[in-house]
């Protein structure tokens, strides 16, 4: 697979997800591919939509309009498709020939902002599973004290089997040596407590497996979500209901905390000083999202457990954190090792 | 019961729990008896711990020694202690002689800083669940970006059959009207999406009882983590189990924003110059744990649904954090018509 800098890595838009239209998707193409939003490898981008959507959008980024090639899909998923409709109906739309380009090989990921449910029972149709993965997961990159982690599932199962949860551990942990560089990573729990009374029937299974799994996990046991952020695992293994309520929160709670201080200090005139000197030292990352601080860099969710690679980006993305989800693809790109070590481990158990 | 604020109220304190020891404790009712943490109401105090570690910290805080009963109990409820083990073991504990003093009415309420499945357990068996509530939950208050919310339950029930939630609902909108002051609060449904496909069997069933309830609940319908923080509803009804990770999340994200801010703006010489101003303007409330920013102040979490008040401090408590779940516990006292409000509207079910 692709690691050398000088190769070019293609990758497939979504044009029609995500609640703020075409522009979000080719504006954060633009973003990628002048540097504002620094990668690594140089990008190729195939383009999908519904022509009058998008070729007026593609005609205002020159950069993009010559460094792409733009497919015209009749169709789109829309946000309320339920996904047994889209899987039914929506086989003309841009997420479908997006991930059938996966599947063909045209393009080595895709990217999407829509339809969380849709894309991935799409993917799973047309990509199918990695053998021995019975069900794939929502993974990505959150921020802890010590550096960062990989939390998995993110709300593509609500209700998880103890085995799945054992999956997604191992799933997790190949991820994570891949985007983290971590050796070894540990491997945490999500649970309400660490005594071993605590939490439901499945995670109480899912711990014994863990404990006593053949594949040697570095098991750290149990973590509460306020460990997790405190970094004592390199990945968190959760449902896909609580993993979300994670995700959600954490999203939420870092802008409240932001908006909250930013009330406070404007409240005085002192403050209002203080503030004009960190909006010039602090801020000057703002077009790029670079800072530690700016919750689109996070942005970008890896399918996990597919034979292929898609990313999920929020919904209410804006064009920089679309920019971060495409990185985030074309840095799972770079990754290739990692299928065949979920493979293997799994086939192990 | 008391509303004036020239009225003395009476309030037991487990001196035993939590994980720092009986200063803690002592030091939390100083702050709260000298106005350091202010309160309406004229309090009470009556301390409950083992003679020769609470007794040198009592002569030490001279106003509390005044102000207070000393009870000396023999033993005490670890950390690790199951519920069941608790239940039939630690009868002449700290905590559980403060249960016991509720339910006698020698005290109007109770607070603890121990184990929470303890206390739950003691809580319900000498208190016993008002009428027609099956489970109870633990509430707390939340800030959002609007005001505040309740959120419901944080992790006395890790698993909740639909009944439950529904309950827990009812509780919660009899608390809200209490504490936040809202004629009819609207009560949400804590879920990974809004669409009517998404969630557990659980939760889909609660939805349909919440939204066909005789009682006529203001039912907002579901509400994503991110929604909640945002102020949407002003009850957030969840199983244990995530209510608990959008708890703790929220507690270790608010902390962890600070943190990297922090680290970002030292890390330059006009931006260690802003903190200094801020340090000025900002932290000139750190004493009582008055600002918003400033998560102690949320502290202090009331178990719902039992025949008597009893208030969970955080096990990590410091003083201030400790002092505002006493003043909780004054709260809940002070709105007497909560049981019977709660009462009233599960028996119309």
């Amino acid at each position: 697979m692709v690691r050398d800098s000088g190769a070019c890595v293609s990758v497939a838009l979504d044009a029609m997800g995500g609640d703020l239209g075409p522009e979000v998707a080719v504006k954060g193409a633009d973003l990628l591919l002048s540097g504002v939003v620094p990668c690594k490898c140089k990008v190729h981008l195939s383009i999908y939509g519904k022509e009058s959507a998008v070729l007026p959008v593609l005609s205002k980024y020159k950069l993009v309009e010559k460094n792409s090639v733009f497919i015209d899909t009749p169709d789109a998923v829309l946000c309320d498709d339920r996904p047994s409709f889209a899987l039914r109906h929506r086989r003309k739309s841009s997420m479908w020939c997006a991930i059938e380009d996966v599947k063909k090989g045209v393009v080595a990921s895709a990217v999407s902002a829509g339809n969380t449910g849709a894309l991935m029972a799409i993917s799973r149709y047309l990509l199918g599973t990695l053998q021995g993965i019975d069900r794939p997961a929502i993974a990505a990159v959150l921020p802890s004290r010590k550096n960062s982690f990989v939390a998995l599932d993110l709300g593509a199962n609500a209700e998880c089997a103890p085995d799945s949860l054992f999956q997604f551990a191992i799933m997790g942990r190949a991820f994570a040596r891949a985007v983290l560089g971590v050796e070894n990573p540990r491997v945490g729990l999500l649970n309400i407590g660490a005594e071993d009374n605590k939490g439901t029937y499945s995670i109480k299974e899912a711990f014994a497996l863990m404990r006593d799994a053949k594949q040697d996990i570095n098991f750290y046991g149990y973590v509460e979500a306020k460990e997790a952020f405190d970094g004592v695992a390199d990945v968190v293994v959760a449902d896909g209901f609580s993993g979300n309520v994670m995700l959600k929160t954490c999203e939420a709670v870092a802008g409240l905390t932001l908006h909250i201080l930013k009330k406070e200090i404007c409240s005085s005139l002192m403050g209002r000083a203080a503030m004009r000197i960190l909006r010039s030292c602090y801020f000057k990352e703002r077009a790029s999202g670079g800072s530690a601080l700016d919750v689109r860099s996070y942005n970008g969710a890896v399918l996990l457990g597919l034979n292929g690679i898609v990313v999920k980006s929020h919904g209410s993305a804006d064009a920089v954190a679309f920019a971060h989800a495409i990185k985030e693809a074309v840095c799972a790109i770079s990754q290739g090792d990692m299928a065949k070590e979920m493979i293997s481990e799994v086939s192990n158990g």
